[in-house]
């Protein structure tokens, strides 16, 4: 049977990507205190293609990904790129997973337990060297201080998502990550909260005023002063409680002497 | 050129709806301050297949569509269900149209004008008579009564997403919707806001804390006192800002003595 | 503290349907071949609510779910409808929870696996008695029979989303509507297919070509002959390859002598 | 009343963009054929912030924006970058517009006329010099050229998006990519189709196999070789509809000789 793909291609025109994405499988990644966690990934796996190829052979990415019979933890991460660029013949590959990722909190004054959604992301690039990219998306509250400081009383507050994402030297967790940006927010959000947690959330909130601006950059000075971390990008989206759009600030950094990539 | 869609049919199996969704068209509708408005619609229309045909002629919705010039007034629907009736051989017909709809809206203190974003819904379906449904989605605000009550200052407050819905006998405005959905929400929200305003919008929301429950029931009773309506369906869905998960409430009904739709 | 939902009301509009909608769960369902899986939930929960209670008490939802420790298997909905009923003073009670659903599947010629993903429907409402229906999304390959016809070689065919919904009697599996949907395709879809696996696909649907109208009609007339279903819901969406809007049909049905839902 | 945003701020970290997202509002936009189109934008709007103040103006962006009469043609995009530096007082200013844009296109065997969608997006950034990208997504149609080699009839074949931007030295149309985009496909996709046209549709993406690999790389080479491109981007995202994932290939680069953005 012919191999279409492997035909030589005269064009010469190399193609930077190419790959599947909008893959959905069940992984399990890395959870600080369970050990693991069982969630649905929305992968994106590409590699590079020389120019005097016709086409990759799309098969083999979901061959790679069920040979790690669903994990797709951290540190396989690498593992899974290696294959990429082996069995695909490439200068480059790429791998981006994205997947909802849930916390037990307590609520501040009952300590009701109940379950958060976040979202994680590993995103992986190998040519020469190994770059890697942890993220989160984390839901949490921002009370507007200019509102707050003109009315007379209240202040408008909305659901906000903040995005952080980071290149490090050694490990940090998903967890270190949704902390601070929960502890850079007006407060955290909760799934169970009885009435004295929602006075208890409400009061705090109040009491911590937070612009888009003020919130992403409380999150780079935590960055900043954390040894471990060698980039970041802070990025914060409030759905304005008072607008139809939203209001929205971003960072990104590479740290003084940390190792840019090229 | 054979016609395959007009085969006769064995299976004895008729189709309750047949045609195109997710059809995006520009179009003009009705707009009570300005005459017409130009909008995109996402369009679904379809048909009554009998027994008896193997497929029905999707091509047809198109060239109907065409005929229209781009106008999809309020008062062109009925055409539209009958050229559809007629041309598809069918029983039955349905169209649904909805498209954003953009409406000027003064600051409360400073009157600065800007455009806020609603989105409008035609519904139609033509069998032996026509049943016709206005809708409209408006995003607004909302406060929490309980938050406000229990907690020493402040009270979480979030975007809200009112749907309404009716069927009338005569004839009702978008905007006439758009108003009572506003009415009955803690402030409405606008798109250019300044200082004065926010201070305004603030402390009206501050001083007007309604429940996803209190606003369904508000519209509600606004649209059981509006002789022109037969039938309703209000709902609010809350983005909650103390929470990664919405607040829902839902309101349906015939007005008494309204003539149901069997 | 004050319980500003167990207020009384003076409205006298009773509410339909209030509670919690985008609620995110990590959740494990029945698996016909592995017992159970893992996956995330995306739940609705809601309540009526009687006109002399001005709201309900939403924290209670979510308790009630973190009682069934993220265990939703079908035969639990029953349990977490009573709870809703009684924890909630409600006279009637409904869920819905959609997951997305993984199987893994052999390919046609080399039998190699993959895992192909599914989207599982679980919806139950209870009043006096209880309405439960299963529904599943199920990705396949459908080629059109007037395009095979017409034109000397190929024929369009495209991804399409085939739903089915069903109320039974006795207890029918996911994985039975998923081959129900499969067999009435051109061809199932594979997450992972060599050479000679898309040779067979390719042939497999040109040899198959199916109508939206002939899809839903014979998945109908199977479930016409499955006794365990009381009534269905089939429909089609085609993503047509030839256009940028798609096709769509749609049959609904109680069938003869099933006690219909009044 | 205060000016909160307008506070000097301590904590020495400047903000790469604020501003608003989200936001939308009717635009005209320019149209080869008939002058101007009217159509809905999704808007970005950001600016940078300089570390000594603790936060930007919101409302004066939606104040540009309403001051250009929502005409946001293709060159007024540099004016709009201009006010919104010296209005917020910044050292850069972006602005990214996406929305959809219609082109009438005749049916390839009868002529039949009707309307297909495309998303349009400007995107322009000003800080020493301006920086303008013009991009553009296309559906087509796509055939795979393994499959049909490989099977004895048919070949699948499936809805895909391409995506091309450009920065460019001398003025190109949107028409003109959307060509370029359309020529380099298996067929372009139409919304009327009569069964001449379907017949023709068929034929000509039969005798046209094209990979997304194929696509991106005819599209490259036909960008090169227009004097008025100075960098392009081409991507393909093929809606496979023999698998529930896509695939996707990606070409980026800048012309040798072209000024590189540093």
């Amino acid at each position: 049977m012919k191999d279409v793909q492997n035909q030589p291609d005269a064009r010469k025109m190399s193609i930077d990507r190419v790959g599947v994405t909008r893959l959905r499988y069940p992984v399990t990644v890395l959870d600080r205190k369970n050990g693991i966690q069982h969630t649905v990934g929305d992968l994106e796996m590409t590699v590079s293609l020389p120019h005097h190829f016709r086409g990759t052979h799309m098969s083999r990415f979901i061959e790679i990904l069920n040979e790690h019979h669903r994990e797709l933890h951290i540190d396989k991460i690498g593992d899974v790129l290696e294959k990429m660029k082996s069995r695909l013949e490439a200068e480059e590959a790429h791998i981006r997973l994205r997947f909802p990722y849930f916390i037990e909190k307590a609520a501040p004054a009952t300590g009701a337990m109940g379950l958060v959604e976040y979202t994680g992301l590993y995103e992986g690039s190998l040519s020469g060297k190994m770059d890697f990219m942890l993220g989160v998306e984390v839901p949490v509250t921002t009370l507007c201080p200019c509102s707050k400081e003109i009315s007379e009383s209240g202040a408008h507050n909305q659901r906000s998502i903040v995005r952080i994402r980071i290149r490090y030297s050694s490990f940090v967790w998903l967890e270190d990550l949704i902390e601070t940006a929960e502890a850079c927010a007006s407060s955290p959000v909760y799934s169970l909260l009885k009435r004295e947690d929602e006075k208890a959330v409400t009061e705090t909130a109040y009491s911590r005023p937070m612009f888009a601006e003020d919130m992403v950059r409380d999150i780079a000075l935590k960055l900043e002063q954390d040894p471990r971390i060698l980039w970041y990008g802070a990025e914060s989206e409030n759905m304005e409680s008072i607008h139809n759009h939203n209001a929205f600030a971003s960072i990104e950094r590479w740290k003084t002497g940390a190792g840019r990539k090229s």
